[in-house]
């Protein structure tokens, strides 16, 4: 399950880098490498924090191939339709909601604490766009307060994930409701515009780190 | 010894985060990822690289609790004091000679050469600081020639402790001593504001890498 | 004889480093820095990636001490003649040549399929770069579209020592076939100002990922 899972997660974050790079204006080495990072970034993080090797795109080498496709289809496009970038935010949901659990999934197994396994799910789900944004030159929107909930609902469906497993639930429930959790709070933020309110500037004469 | 010690740096990291998060007005996700990246980077890095796991935070996972509490506290408290930050330069100094001793330590130990090993300090000690600034979009400060020695004072720092420890001393007289060398050499630079000098411009026709 | 190629490909890395830096007017630890990060980190990657160690500038400790005297050279020198960095592309191609070589062939030696072993290859031969530019804070020139072809010229030539040493020639040929292609194209690039066609932007009213 956790297979089909993690393709689905590649897809929506290959499809979010692929508009990324497009609304940049790079050219199809610029597209196909936002998109590849977006994609691999977190995953790629948790396999290297935690020491799972093959990493999961060097094991699995039809992701690449597909990204590389998906890159090249996408550039020769004329031109996307915004009908489809209003449908966004559902691949990218659901990427970080299926990366989140995944990353929460594998660190546990791995024998962490269920606080480091909630960090790790947040980072798979988070940090391909975190790292999209910082190759962009672009401060992480993640970080920014003016955006809605993003990896609170990551963290908090994580949380679901790993409390439920770990009261024996049998484990495609457990990653069903953490799934959902994150998806359904994401969309939620969005259509209110959930944010969380942001520190005040802590002090204007502070002295900057030298 | 070195336990404690590393206790101290992530503190002194996670504090100098969390406030130049705050200065950056962002939330509490935002707040608790600069605050993290500061406080584990430069240890992730040298971990990967010597091929040490777990990693230093997922082996002792109260130090990403006490992060996150320390943001916690911080995105709710109205307005840190002025009085606050004209102290940070006394936690950043000893985060950065903390974690250098026990980076160029760690490496020694994994047999690297001196020089590597004192590479790797200066890393572990640093990289904290120059990704968190990335993060935030900025030319990282350890790079612009107008900022007072910083990796300069980590490098020594790590050399007297390498050498004092070559000697056949006790480790704990060449931890203090080298970690002394750190804090005292970049008290003194930023007291009377000691620069090394930039190099000039190489030549204003230079061609763009492309 | 990789031993000879990767040494190569260090000092060309370190020189457009080193010249990079003085552009950017940092003092000596700035120009080491920038000089360290460009020569090292696509083998850093390609290394951790594949689960190499110790990382090839720990087992090799003299490329670190190379690019340590380059920097304080560089550093002290008043001026660096415009001639030599007209030049600066043919060490720069070089080194893109012969970081991709080596990569795709680690890669390849480590048992992955040949399109990962090819994207490892690019990886290690451009990435130096676009992590310098990044802690330099600009975008990229990899992923601008007004740059000739650089990223592609690395994956022909991967490609094509792929295939030769594929098809069972000497190893010899297929590094010398593979690097040519990729300084060859470079130039040719170059000379005529080849660029990828740049994709339209997606939509003006995309939506900003939040």
């Amino acid at each position: 399950m956790f297979q089909l899972i993690e393709l689905l997660a590649v897809l929506a974050g290959a499809t979010y880098g692929v508009l990324l790079a497009r609304r940049h204006r790079m050219d199809f080495v610029g597209v196909f490498s936002v998109a590849f990072i977006i994609a691999f970034a977190g995953g790629t993080l948790r396999d290297l924090f935690l020491d799972r090797h093959p990493l999961f795109w060097i094991k699995h080498d039809e992701y690449a191939v597909i990204v590389f496709v998906l890159s090249l289809v996408a550039s020769v496009l004329p031109r996307i339709p915004s009908s489809v970038e209003r449908w966004l935010a559902v691949p990218d949901a659901l990427g970080m909601g299926l990366f989140s659990v995944v990353g929460a999934g594998f660190a546990i197994e791995a024998g962490t604490s269920m606080f480091i396994a909630s960090l790790l799910g947040v980072v798979t789900g988070t940090f391909g766009g975190v790292i999209g944004d910082v190759v962009c030159n672009q401060i992480p929107s993640l970080f920014r307060p003016s955006t809605p909930l993003y990896a609170t609902c990551s963290f908090i469906g994580c949380w679901v994930f790993l409390l439920l497993q770990f009261t024996g639930l049998e484990e495609v429930v457990a990653v069903v409701a953490g799934l959902s959790v994150c998806v359904v709070l994401r969309f939620a933020a969005l259509r209110w515009n959930v944010c969380l309110p942001a520190a005040k500037s802590g002090s204007e004469t502070a002295t900057e780190k030298t």
